[in-house]
């Protein structure tokens, strides 16, 4: 199983309506990439250290049976769900395909 | 249910241990942090475009019902899991808490 990690820097004028995101543009990307195994989101919270800033400020996880699966899956979709990005937030995120290995 | 998640910065020179790190280290973590609801781990492939290095070489995650849970089951142990770090890697990892909102 591999994961498709899409992680959102934080940074001063970072915008992130996790809202939208969370009820729209997830539930958006599942019902389009019929590939896709399952989704996740999460909302950064701080640091390492007590009171230090989260690098990152949210960050969705996709999952498939492997990366040829997510290729073929978001590939015809890619246009149109990078299109809905500005509606919840204004960093370009960092993308990272990960193997699941536990 | 909050996230913390460890994640390895790829780098040039980086090591890390797969096999020590799901076998070894993580099982260890999750024995002595009694307050731990799960963990997880993964193996960078790749970023966004094909054939680009993947941001983090590794990454653990490890759940929680709150920060305190976290705070609370891992200062006690933090020395001796520290202490096993050398033994996988030679990288030094970010820390990120998130909430868990999907």
């Amino acid at each position: 199983m591999i994961k498709v990690s899409v992680l959102y820097p934080n940074s001063a004028g970072a915008r992130f309506d996790m809202a939208y995101y969370t009820s729209k543009h997830m539930p958006m990307v599942q019902k389009k990439v019929t590939t896709c195994k399952g989704i996740s989101a999460e909302g950064g919270i701080a640091g390492g250290t007590p009171g230090s800033a989260p690098t990152y400020i949210a960050a969705g996880h996709l999952l498939f049976d492997s990366v040829g699966a997510f290729q073929s899956g978001f590939g015809p979709h890619a246009e149109e769900i990078m299109a809905d990005i500005p509606n919840y937030t204004n960093i370009q995120p960092i993308i990272q395909i990960s193997e699941i290995t536990m």
